[in-house]
């Protein structure tokens, strides 16, 4: 065996196919393109599981702001793709899928015909620039391969990918002047000044290596790339926009033609070809986070061949079985395809960040070796704690334990001293609130998934926890709050220190650090000092003591809450409903809060400034397209009403997702969105992270097959399914029935079978 | 032994004081001041042999340029010290010595007391700034130590360095509000936007990280540092003037205070501290070309205490190490001071350019491992290919052999698949003209100073010469000489590329490679073609094969030269010295024009356009202060009249070096002029670098002894020496008299006695 093929074997996930699952292709039922429209903010192109390549079609060339002002039209554009867009600018090589803030847009390449235009040109005008109209006729979006006509030149555009290789296939009409335009300038939420640098090499007439450095979300951020043709150039250039190059001794050359060495903020690059009729030219593009050196080995490594649907089925073959380890039964192709596109875009963040040789790039700008773990980035922490790492200790169990010792690293190698809140490339981008990965931490200790240092790791839970410098968090720590005229949606970050506060206590605990547990058990009451109870809400406190006079509930802005209003967010206290309910007037008083949160109509000046979600993001007043809500409909369970969790669950389910390009009431937002839907569709829900149990639900399928990494299964049946039915009359397991509403996460993970028998009357025995 | 030690001993070459050669104290002869003031544009810092760190004052912040208009005043400030300057601003770790562009000036360091000021403040009114008046006169300049009090605030700056650490000392007055400030903004040559970007890290309370990125003469430059101080500071903070950080989530910190993170493009940071009177505080500062890692490990290897004597002893041992090589015996103190001044100025450049672990950043900007050699930077091959490599082949062959490994190291990364022309820091500038790395390498193979794989040298020549993009090189190679018309310089081009070309032939023919021989022994005789015989000077000629009509021989600028008149350039075949004769009318007729040039009076309009030089680097119109004259001295040796050599080469060597700030008559240029200094001095001169012999000229010393790295000692003994008897009757090495005015390398290597007999008349018989 060579070397190069043993370093793929010991860096790809190969899966294993002599344990199929299942005999019906799954990936059938994907849809890369739901949530491409309005508000899903996915995006359509190739990728692999949890891949450093997102190699995917931008539709636009919207920037974040302009002469110094944010752009409001730059935010559809966060995956770079929005559905109504009617031409299509270049092929980038990564995406964040479904965020709500951006950056990357990295490398961008487009083939052209005809005289050459550096320019990408306008969306009302094609023809002004580089850029080509496209329809969805002729668009393939599938995982981990993506085609469609250019139309302006005629070109097939198809993508293709492994983990940091993208694979690009044009198929030109006969053309003797046919161009692959290198785009260094383009980005998403771009902006002047956003590069800092940029720097291209051509190592011969078909490598080019190159980096491209920014200051965007990332603050400092350097992605390395090696790009290699399938066939040889005759001529290259290159334009520099920003004459701010040293007037010194580089005017010996003619830079800007075949000159193989091209640097600065702001350029262009072109690599010219003759073409025949249907002549395939064919691109591979490798990224790396440590140099250029890397990102050849990465390419040379991962793609040492040019045959294209050999890496396409590749990856077809990493999806199918990522997608393979839940098996839904359901008669509705529709479900399967919520279902499946909704593991699909849970299984894309975080992303692999390192190089096939384990080395990867520090939050210190040092290189670092990852030994015996896969280095990861993207953490969109503030939403992904809640459903989509609890669904990864069931099902992606291995890689979870990586994401936190990824999480570790950068603890250890960040200058505050800090756990992520929400990282990506090597950069802490402080994005939200509140310190999440210690939930994440706590849930996988707590769940028995840790083969990590787990000492190490609350120490590291201790220290963010104590920072005091850090959004509030010393005013917290001194007052048992943060006060709203100190720190801004001072109730968010009370609710949620306090939600984190209590995660840690429940390590210590395990771990038998009690002074650690007395410590962080009597902050996670602190939710109780911002709750006003002559209002029934949680409400922003000041420095003195007293509520902030101005209040209201409804309003989302300015009201000491991110991402919610006082009636969503009131509610946010995972690790205690009991207690909070209590504190709230009890169970009936609680319920009818509740009820009334679900049936209210919120009027629209509310509604418009809500972040985030569309219209139909919302049930009531209830916000599903942000995260904040996202255990609210399993309240029910505490107010002895379980009927009512079950039919919100299902009312949410149907509501808010849709196979189809705009089926996604907000923001993906790294797959917690999806990781809801795939719990919530199974009948049970993470409501508190750093608890082993679930809450349970309303199933949506009518049964499925969980094939785990421990070789255990774990079956749901579902006995009397039915659109109507979505009431639970009794649940089993193994025979036993359950009657606490609960499962524990001991129970999935030991295998066995749960049996839902449905009714299309609530059990309201309480 | 630790492994700490073991590395430092691998990576420092110790003094071996068991060999010492003279019990003389060397070290009292340099005076690094010599040059500081108006051209020679040395600096008076600490730094060791070939040292990594050059820390020396900077005593002003002249721009480069202005709103993007080239500011003539910044020239003076090459090396970032003029000795008229009244203020300093501060100390920075990186300087050329003696070049005529610039670019470096890292990290500036100045302590302070009282109320903080970040900015420079202003010559004029240093108040106005952190800067600091001094006085010469408390000012100590010599090898590896700096010492000047700055009168403001009555600080006494000391500084000394190893290879890669600059040591600072501080001796502060009693003081609540004393300051280390830490000047990200500043730099030699430097103007809005050339910092690319800049971070830094407060990794605790006494160590800081970061790194600088440029764009200036060097592209596309990083140097990374690791800063740590002798005592905490109390608190420290930074100020960011560009408001182009990303308006993002950053906002939760207040990043201005004690907050550990700083990036952006222009920072300035500072650290507080309480001082008793007399208390020191000291920082050790070390950079690398790799990482904040690599200057961490650098400064923990080289400098593992706080021993500031100890490292300028250890400094100290290294100089005179060095120094060593040469003893010379003079009766004049101030021709120790010159000789043993310029051996230091000889031994600064090129400089080390990589970790204590062998790691250096290449020209492809991916980190590369030295095996088993240094890898050295600053080429200024231009002026250095003519005396200083030739001088290193016979007093460091080993550090000689290991700048060309990393030359050929530079060629293997460069884009252009070229060797060095003039570069620094990972990057290719492209000052000057020619190839002469190919004078370097085949100097070192002709010599038999070549352990490096000379087929591979001979194919990196070749490839570089046959490069047709560059710099007119396709035309020379078409036509036989650059046109003017086409491209400017035209006929230096001409000239310097025919004599590259001559040292790859000899290399060729060494090697049997006969049709490489004949093609480059065939461009060699270009020189021909652009001399115009019916004026009786080398002259621009045109793309059409005529001569320009427009010709001034006196004229500097713009006419086919460049650093150069006709009648200094014209005299630049110096591998075929008897031809240009007979092209040129003869022995008498050319020694009538060689008189010429010594004797004319240039006239001042011309003088005025002269770049690099004083008036006092002008013998009549012979110019000493740029190089391409320094041969001409020697060509009596080819007109018969050897004598005129002698007087000439006494009198240059009176004239244009002086132990004096001043002394200097034009930049030193990495070390050239010193070492035409101490060939000349010696009583001879490599007048045709890649021939294995020396011409003759007139010893200025009573006596010197070079002490060889081989273990052999080769002896000069002057007979009957005196002010007025510049003349040699007889040169008798090892008993044989020397008949031709010739000695060979060999013959030095092989260790003897050379004998110089005297005389005040000229031994006029050819």
């Amino acid at each position: 065996m060579s070397r190069t093929m043993l370093l793929l074997l010991l860096t790809m996930p190969i899966p294993v196919f002599a344990q199929q699952k299942t005999n019906e292709n799954l990936l059938q039922y994907v849809k890369p393109i739901i949530g491409t429209q309005k508000m899903g903010h996915t995006y359509p192109g190739a990728t692999v599981p949890f891949g450093a390549v997102q190699l995917s079609p931008e539709t636009d060339t919207i920037p974040y702001e302009m002469n110094g002002k944010y752009n409001p039209d730059v935010y559809k554009y966060c995956a770079g793709y929005q559905y109504d867009d009617k031409t299509i600018v270049g092929f980038s090589h990564t995406h964040f899928s479904g965020t709500g803030h951006s950056d990357l847009g990295d490398f961008l390449i487009m083939p052209t015909t005809g005289a050459l235009q550096l320019n990408p040109g306008t969306a009302s005008d094609p023809g002004s620039g580089y850029r080509s109209t496209f329809s969805h006729s002729t668009e393939v979006a599938s995982p981990a391969y993506y085609k469609v006509k250019l139309e302006e030149n005629n070109i097939l555009a198809e993508l293709t990918a492994s983990n940091r290789v993208g694979f690009h296939q044009y198929t030109f009409p006969a053309s003797g002047d046919a161009h692959i335009i290198l785009d260094l300038m383009a980005g998403i939420y771009n902006y002047d000044n956003k590069n800092v640098w940029t720097f291209v090499r051509v190592e011969n007439d078909t490598l080019i290596t190159g980096y491209r450095q920014t200051n965007g979300w990332a603050r400092t951020r350097t992605v390395y790339f090696a790009m290699t043709f399938s066939k040889p150039f005759y001529q290259y250039g290159h334009q520099n926009y920003v004459n701010n190059v040293y007037r010194g001794f580089w005017r010996k050359f003619d830079q800007t033609k075949n000159f193989p060495e091209m640097a600065g903020r702001q350029i262009r690059a072109y690599f010219d070809f003759k073409t025949t009729a249907g002549e395939k030219v064919k691109i591979k593009f490798a990224l790396s986070p440590v140099s250029t050196a890397g990102a050849l080995k990465n390419l040379r490594t991962e793609i040492p061949h040019w045959d294209f649907e050999q890496v396409k089925r590749d990856g077809e073959a990493l999806w199918a079985h990522e997608l393979q380890k839940v098996v839904i039964q359901s008669r509705s192709r529709e479900e399967k395809e919520n279902f499946y596109t909704a593991m699909y875009h849970a299984f894309i963040n975080p992303t692999t960040y390192m190089d096939v040789d384990g080395q990867y790039r520090g939050l210190d700008m040092n290189v670092h070796q990852a030994d015996n773990f896969t280095n990861y980035t993207t953490f969109s922490l503030w939403d992904t704690y809640r459903a989509l790492h609890p669904l990864f200790n069931i099902v992606q169990p291995e890689r979870n334990a990586d994401m936190i010792r990824s999480m570790l690293a950068h603890y250890e190698q960040s200058a505050q001293h800090m756990l992520p809140v929400w990282s990506h490339y090597a950069n802490e981008n402080w994005c939200m609130i509140g310190y999440h990965s210690v939930s994440v931490i706590a849930d996988a200790i707590m769940k028995g998934n840790a083969p990590f240092d787990v000492s190490k790791a609350l120490d590291a839970c201790i220290t963010t926890a104590r920072h005091r410098n850090y959004d509030g968090l010393g005013y917290y720590m001194d007052m048992g709050y943060v006060p709203e005229d100190k720190n801004g949606a001072s109730v968010s970050k009370t609710l949620e220190y306090a939600y984190d506060d209590w995660c840690i206590a429940q390590v210590a605990k395990k771990l038998q650090r009690m002074d650690i547990y007395e410590e962080f058990i009597k902050r996670a009451s602190n939710y109780k000092n911002v709750y006003d109870a002559s209002v029934g809400f949680m409400r922003p406190k000041l420095s003195d003591g007293t509520f902030r006079k101005a209040f209201d509930e409804l309003q989302t802005h300015d009201q000491g809450f991110i991402e919610g209003n006082a009636w969503n967010y009131s509610l946010y206290v995972p690790h205690d409903p009991a207690g909070m309910i209590t504190m709230m007037g009890g169970k009936r008083a609680f319920s009818r809060h509740l009820d009334s949160l679900f049936t209210m109509h919120l009027p629209d000046k509310f509604f418009a400034e809500t972040e985030d979600i569309t219209r139909d993001g919302i049930i009531g007043n209830y916000v599903h397209g942000n995260e904040p809500s996202h255990h609210v409909a399993y309240l029910y369970n505490w107010t002895g009403e379980p009927w009512k969790t079950q039919e919100r669950v299902r009312m949410i389910l149907k509501k808010m997702y849709l196979p189809a390009p705009d089926g996604l009431g907000g923001n993906d937002d790294c797959g917690q969105m999806s990781a809801w839907y795939i719990f919530s569709t199974l009948g049970f829900y993470p409501v508190c992270p750093g608890a082993a149990t679930y809450q349970l639900g309303s199933p949506a399928v009518d049964g499925a097959t969980l094939h785990l990494e421990n070789g255990k299964v774990f079956t749901i049946e579902v006995k009397n399914q039915g659109d109507k039915n979505v009431y639970v009359k009794k649940v089993v397991l193994n025979g036993q029935e359950l009657l606490n509403n609960q499962l524990t996460h001991a129970a999935v993970m030991n295998g066995g079978t749960l049996i839902f028998y449905m009714s299309a009357k609530p059990d309201k025995r309480g």
